[in-house]
């Protein structure tokens, strides 16, 4: 059988930055954008170049990538015409394949926001979809408050969806604005309007989800005719979030019926990459990543009721929809009984470490981590954290070196020229061979800039470790995220940091402690500790 | 026309309990159930009595409720009468005026798990329910895994729900227990069980959020028919949560075809407090409330978009599909780039500085806001360091006193006692009405922990501030957010600090720079500032 063509297109990059609190910069987005890319969306809608620095900076920095890269902007002003408006000039400025350009359908929106007749909105959508198709681009029609307009007067609502179609637009894409619109009602005004003429592979749709029915508004649409669904990673977007793409794709590649019925440009083993994908994400925008997010959430997978466990244990089909690992999420078992052994002894192997089932430093390894956790550690990503314990543990970790103390100052002042400048210093005393080695180190980057006390203490760590030094002398702080989480009572501070080395190796560490520097030289110390092993030094 | 009563069940104490990390004491299980009966749920799940000491004493110790207090269990094993299972007898101890017992409609369930003839499972369903009966209880017959086991064999899945309502049960649930099914399957499923013969008004739904589409599969099966909803506050439950009667609720009651069709037990002013239930939770739980909650989180009503924020200013009903007080919530209109005059314009007017709309300095306000956003920093929350630079602009910032330099130290090593211990140490200058103060301050908490360096600082800067101490006597920094982002091409970091003071008076600032010490103080001086100009200090 042969299976229809489903659209996906990402706006994750412009309706996810309305998202309260989100902010991306240039960087970010070209790290969003390949990430997309390589996901295989058809469409990724990169910003609205014009609006602001960042976006239209965007636009001038992005690569070619196999997604059609898609501009947002605003159908053309009244009273001028489309060549003669500078908004969206400085749109198709961007010089993208696709341009997007949202317009009114709601003859309520049409009077009262833009003040002109319905007619003169109909001009504007027409000259405006032309304009964008003269150009040789491909013209989408964002039809901004479709089902409201609709709902108050269906003809005009289609009339202007035939007018964008006419005038050479590729997609109408039919928003829930508001997000006000619930599934049923969704399904049914699309089928409405594919009945009244409109092609329903020229139907795209756009929810949020005001009433937490935004994926379940999508599928409506797509039984009932569309297809093309806009939605953004991990449901980000204005108020509640558009549709999540993260819960939407899974469903439409493993489920009935969508996964007989339709295709898309995700294949099966960039699937296995979502969760990943999802993670990333999370780490651009720092947030604690959502335990509970459908197939990506740590928890989307974990059997806690004790029936569900057991029942697990014969036949992972009993509790769990999909196979965890077609969308790279994995199964957990709580760690207190005997399944939660064998998933240690696991990752153990993986760092390898062959541990014998009966070995008694498990449960102690089991213990430590929980205890750990309640203090306000995280070993989920801080891998290389994990494996120093669980060495210290089963007796495999060398003594490489003793600190013996450490100091960091950060000063703010007046320089030469009368500037304030910030400086930083640190000083770190070990101990090694029964020797004492002090080293010291400033803050400062080759541009003379000051990169802060956790750059200096790592700095001042590295620069004298005797016979290690070598091992050392290729490792880079790459990233550094921080936290403020809770332990036991208090707000404590958890640092990741990951280091990477001459071989490519990259590794992550945690450090915790209500100082954000003693927090930051524990996840160092690990960083260097875990180095030193990987090189096959003993002590 | 009168409409038909819709009961709702809620789970939270159960089925919420099983949510990863989640562990519930006898007091909070008891807040919770209060919450429930003060809002007007139909039905208490309390827990299952017997499995875990929490869970019988809070059935031993909850008052009477206006709910239908209901305990839950599992159907009679095979080989014993219902009389004789003590583990039934456990939950009928518990003297709750109603139970709810789980058991197998899926034939493959009943084979693999349980290991009994598909008869003997019936007899089993037949004779608890008809136990429960007998006891003067109303029975629930949760059919667990029931839209899977009627894929796989319809009849003897209705065979089940007929056997156990002839018993007595008053109602049988559908669950959706691994969250697989879709909302369209769902509608189907519930529609053919009511044709063959299982009234309605006696069909309940219980769905779990692994597509992200619980709340979407519960309307779909009250629109084909099922009469109760069974969910959770906040969606809590097994894996990613079960359906959220927070976000059910609102739109059982406000929005159609439900509010004309359905009465539910929730008065219109106890929806009022659904925002505060939904936070108490949160607070018991220890969790950051989530923004993007549909209806009660804090972005619900937050809107960025620059074209919206504008509309909303006319009129609220073109960019909200409810009135945010319906549900206790508030709208937001926050700062960003994507913001336009008018937005600003509000902002300002909500800080108390009415500026006209052709005031030169709000061009100027929106660009210095724009660049400052590119290097880092984020006015969506920090509102206080918004009005700061605002003030700037138009000639209204006090200047209150300089800082002419500081130096923070933080030191980790042995104390008397030969155990490592980290202390930081903060000096601050300032220049006020041409004199020069120094003061320093540790960073030690009562109990003598080092609270790190940004605690030094903060205690330093508050210490000495001579006409002005008076007012910053009554300040608090009551929490700390850090986040790693792009300030251009460089990684910088971005400080958000919360103030609190003696008036209750809540303010955010924001501090950006590679150094995370001086991002910190940036933002501390900014809070210190603006309560200054709160409290009418002029320079």
């Amino acid at each position: 059988m042969t299976r229809e063509r489903l659209s996906l297109y990402d706006t994750t990059l412009r309706d996810g930055q309305q998202t309260h609190g989100v902010q991306f910069s240039t960087p970010e987005k070209l790290r969003i954008a390949k990430a997309l890319d390589d996901l295989g969306i058809d469409y990724i809608e990169g910003g609205w170049p014009g609006a602001n620095p960042t976006d239209s900076a965007f636009f001038t920095e992005v690569p070619g990538t196999r997604a059609t890269m898609t501009a947002f902007g605003m159908t053309k002003r009244a009273g001028r015409s489309a060549e003669n408006d500078d908004v969206l000039a400085a749109v198709l400025d961007a010089d993208t394949p696709a341009v997007c350009l949202v317009g009114k359908t709601h003859d309520f929106h049409v009077a009262t926001a833009l003040g002109i007749t319905l007619d003169e909105n109909l001009e504007a959508i027409g000259a405006s979809m032309a304009h964008v198709a003269a150009k040789g681009r491909e013209a989408l029609f964002d039809a901004e408050h479709f089902f409201d307009g609709y709902k108050a007067n269906p003809n005009y609502a289609v009339t202007c969806l035939k007018t964008a179609l006419e005038a050479g637009a590729r997609w109408v894409v039919l928003c829930d604005t508001n997000g006000g619109t619930l599934p049923g009602e969704i399904g049914r005004i699309v089928a409405e309007v594919i009945a009244a003429g409109i092609p329903g592979d020229h139907v795209g749709i756009h929810t949020h989800n005001d009433t937490e029915t935004a994926v379940a508004g999508s599928l409506a649409a797509v039984l009932a005719g569309a297809r093309q669904i806009q939605g953004t990673l991990n449901g980000l977007g204005e108020r509640c979030g558009n549709a999540s793409l993260t819960s939407l794709i899974p469903t439409l590649l493993l489920k009935e019926p969508f996964a007989s019925r339709f295709e898309t440009g995700i294949a099966r083993d960039a699937l296995e990459g979502l969760t990943r994908t999802a993670r990333m994400l999370d780490d651009i925008l720092n947030r604690v990543p959502l335990k509970q997010q459908p197939y990506v959430g740590s928890s989307a997978f974990a059997h806690k009721a004790g029936l569900h466990a057991s029942a697990i244990l014969k036949d992972p089909a009993t509790y769990e929809h999909i196979d965890p690992a077609a969308v790279g999420n994995r199964r957990i078992i709580p760690m207190s009984n005997q399944a939660g052994l064998s998933n240690l002894r696991k990752r153990l192997a993986e760092a390898g470490l062959e541990v014998e089932d009966k070995n008694p430093a498990l449960p102690r390894i089991l213990e430590r981590i929980k205890t750990r956790e309640a203090e306000g550690y995280s070993y989920d990503t801080a891998q290389a954290s994990f494996e120093l314990l669980a060495r210290e543990e089963l007796g495999l970790l060398p003594d490489f070196f003793e600190v013996k103390r450490y100091r960091v100052t950060v000063e703010r002042r007046k320089n030469k020229r009368d500037r304030m400048v910030s400086l930083s210093e640190a000083v770190v005393v070990i101990k090694m061979d029964g020797e004492k080695r002090m080293s010291v180190s400033d803050s400062m980057d080759e541009d003379g800039s000051d990169r802060g006390p956790v750059n200096a203490l790592a700095k001042a760590l590295a620069k004298d470790l005797g016979r290690y030094q070598e091992q050392i002398d290729d490792m880079r702080l790459v990233d550094f995220k921080v936290r403020i989480t809770q332990g036991g009572t208090e707000a404590v501070t958890r640092v990741i940091i990951d280091s990477e080395d001459g071989k490519g190796r990259l590794w992550s560490t945690v450090g915790v402690s209500a100082n954000i520097v003693d927090a930051s030289f524990e996840a160092l110390l690990d960083a260097v500790r875990w180095k030193l092993i990987r090189d096959g030094q003993g002590a």
